[in-house]
């Protein structure tokens, strides 16, 4: 078997000549039509129009073109079944070997500001995908080829291989063509969709991007889909967990929370510890890890700014599973690489971007799909924002500003003590507030850390007074929490009481 | 404008009999091929065959018949165009303005077990996914059907509209054509890049199920996607929200972990209680609630079998979001629905089956896409997993598998503390394995439990003795861990200097 008969029909035309002309010199008979015919003869190649070819003339401003039993029947007829070849002799429909269409850029159109219905609709190819599923359906005999990029490979092979290409490629070729039919189909639907009142769906087609080294647990295999290398790139060490990616993204989502040189250190996708400096990172780093000296141990160490070699030095001595920076300078990028079990990850730029996208999550049956709750809310005008008799000193607003930046990154219930530049004690994922109230002044007793004039942030109201009288008992002078329950004036009292500064900042930061 | 030709092309025939006659008898004339025509001919509907129709025969098998321009120029021209009249005419290409097609039945090929690659090609259809979308992108003049559950509506509307659907159905039935042929051509990718080794893609197309009340938090919209109603029904209350239908998955997933009637309360997806009893559901509730009396407040509770009265009246006492059962006695629904913001669902049979599918979550710049951690693993033969010197009780042995069964739903790092039918202690979500046992035994300690006989269940390997030894100290006489530390050793010295019995499963059971 040899490609002896070719179709081309595109409306992208990059590479197009050099690889028609390809065929050509290989004696491959071009069919053609429209625009692609003119274009391929404006490059002196020889090319028989489709409506020559099928002897049914162009019609309906070129809706019916190639839609034609003998387009359809020589890309469809079996080559290995005699019964087939028969009745191509007898109808006169000789073989079609190989496909090249690429379809009229309803994606591209519907992107244009202010396009119309009727514009979006003329721009929904019918005879491309009819070519193209055709094909692909016989690709035990027929290449067809979609992207534009194959066209190198495929010539090349067809050098190679007496004129033919093999069945391994034309398989990933035919299956190149339903991935593009679906995701065709599927923008037209959306863009259907939102034209009408009615049910909406949700459509996702992502590249595989890696396997990952495994889930939650070793049992649980993984996958990671997208474009993930965007923004982050593994610069060192083993792959990556299921694990490992959601800590990078609560790490980097902490880190782009402050614009002081900050570093924060996590485990579990919650913050353990979080320290802001003028200058020196390690002066940050030494405040995070006061907060919690033991946690750390097999955790996720993020930066804002570029990793410096002093850095590098000091957490290079603990056992850390994965760094993330936004650069490494040489020298400290170098003397991290000396451990193998380290994961170095680089922050790429544009990585707010991924933060901003919606978060996904599976349900029973299907998913959820939520609004990315990107950056602490509720901080603008806080002066305006207290609730008790007592305002908030400068240094107070600070502190809470500071709490209220990381409770929202710590897993719910939340609570976190804090001074202007630093954690002081974290309390996370308890079923009651009290309860992480407690954790967070016991976390900060444990690390030698005092209390005293520190603020509170609480991810969500304080739904009685308790977990609030906790926190000054412990030293708190300041609190900053959404507000909102039916008891808040029994909570404003208690403040009143201890002569504290509350704010409530009308938003909620629940983290699931 | 009225419909005078309709083109009928299905695989599955349910209710086309009576959908064709309606169409007959309003004088529309029929076109047909193949298994349709006979199909239709058996039940005295008269029909022209496609191939009298285009006067080019059925060849290659089947696989072109309706590809040719008389059909597809029937489909496509425009009706307000003089132009495209004037060459229909000229080339007698009449107007089809009905279309009825649904497809080879490709996806249900596959999912026979054993099937063949060329049996799968076989049922990949060209034709009719061709002809659906010639006539949805002509929607403004052509009506096409692709799902029976439309026959009636349409044959109803058709009827009182003087003979013709109305512009926004016949939208709404091109959207729901770009939608199946986007699917279909989804499953055919799958199921191609699963025969090969190359690049491999995640698809999803859900249908919106339902806009849910809010996200994680207020200013975060969010929308539920697939079929949860096919698992869960909410029989009476507000809207869910995303961390409700979080926690109903999770609750879901405890409760059928047992096999003895349950009752488990949750709070921010984590247990907070759980308890079995040997007959009624009241004790099964005593035993969990008293585990922690005040987390549940605002939380989920939920049973492995029906609601009761007597259950519905002492859980009806607390102030609680959701509940869960897989039935209601009319009784116990009717007391509880008196509360307004109660929450009722109803677990239908079937359930496990979402339990088992992939978990799906948001990454940066795509997904991932993980195998379900489904019902806990290690427990087979665990007499012979013992590392300790001392063997285990047999109570031990029932209380250290009631503590792994609820420690793998606890956000890690996750402590249990259990007896053989109830939670003790529950230390979750904390950045340090020895900080959630200690959590756990001051929980105990709270709720007034004693846990001396205890075992105590760790989700995955104690790093240190450390947390081991905290738990012997609280009373635990048991342990069950995956083990797999560097200092398993020590660990397993710790025990055995205390006699306590201890097993590794060798699985672990991490959940973020």
């Amino acid at each position: 078997m040899s490609i002896k008969r070719a179709l081309l029909s595109v409306s992208d035309k990059s590479g197009l000549a050099e690889f028609a002309k390809g065929l050509a010199d290989l004696g491959v008979e071009l069919l053609s039509s429209g625009g692609t015919a003119k274009f391929l003869q404006s490059n002196d190649i020889a090319v028989i129009e489709v409506s020559d070819y099928t002897g049914f003339p162009e019609c309906f401003d070129g809706r019916v073109k190639t839609l034609h039993p003998r387009i359809h029947g020589g890309l469809l007829q079996r080559r290995d079944l005699p019964e087939h070849e028969k009745q191509a002799k007898k109808h006169d429909i000789p073989p079609i070997d190989l496909v090249v269409v690429n379809l009229y850029p309803f994606e591209e159109t519907i992107a244009k500001p202010g396009v119309e219905l009727e514009e979006a609709i003329e721009n929904i190819d019918i005879g491309g995908p009819s070519m193209l599923r055709s094909a692909a359906k016989n690709y035990s005999a027929v290449t067809v080829i979609t992207d534009p990029a194959d066209y190198d490979s495929v010539l090349a092979e067809i050098k190679e291989n007496d004129g033919d290409t093999k069945l391994s490629t034309r398989e990933r070729l035919a299956w190149k063509v339903f991935q593009r039919t679906a995701d065709y189909d599927a923008a037209i639907a959306r863009y259907l969709n939102n034209e009408q009142e009615c049910a909406k769906t949700f459509n996702l087609s992502l590249p595989l991007y890696s396997e990952l080294r495994y889930g939650d647990n070793p049992h649980q295999a993984t996958s990671l889909y997208g474009n993930f290398g965007d923004y982050f790139e593994k610069l060192h060490g083993k792959d990556l967990s299921y694990t490992n990616i959601l800590d990078i993204e609560s790490a980097a989502a902490i880190a782009l929370e402050f614009r002081r040189p900050t570093v924060a250190i996590l485990k579990h996708t919650n913050p353990c510890g979080v320290g802001c400096a003028d200058e020196d990172l390690r002066e940050a780093w030494e405040k995070a890890f006061e907060t919690d000296r033991q946690a750390p141990f097999g955790g996720v160490i993020v930066t804002n700014r570029p990793m410096t070699l002093a850095l590098a030095k000091v957490i290079g001595e603990i056992f850390t599973d994965v760094i993330i920076a936004p650069e490494y300078e040489a020298d400290a990028r170098a003397h991290l690489q000396k451990k193998k079990n380290l994961r170095l990850i680089e922050m790429l730029p544009g990585v707010e971007e991924a933060l901003k996208q919606p978060t996904i999550r599976s349900a029973p049956g299907g998913i959820m799909v939520m609004d990315s709750d990107y950056k602490a809310l509720g901080l603008d005008g806080i002066e305006d924002k207290v609730v008790t008799q007592r305002p908030p000193t400068k240094d107070e607003i600070e502190a809470m500003r500071f709490a209220w930046r990381v409770v929202k990154h710590v897993k719910s219930n939340a609570i976190v003590f804090a001074s202007s530049d630093r954690t002081l004690g974290i309390g996370a994922g308890q079923m009651s507030r009290v309860d992480s109230c407690r954790i967070a002044v016991w976390k900060a007793k444990e690390a030698g850390l005092s209390l005293q004039g520190s603020a509170v942030g609480s991810d969500a109201m304080f739904p009685f007074a308790d977990g609030l009288i906790a926190a000054a008992e412990a030293g708190a002078t300041s609190a900053i929490q959404p507000g909102g329950s039916m008891r808040d004036q029994e909570v404003i009292d208690a403040a009143n009481e201890r002569k504290m500064a509350m704010v409530f900042t009308k938003v909620r930061h629940f983290k699931h």
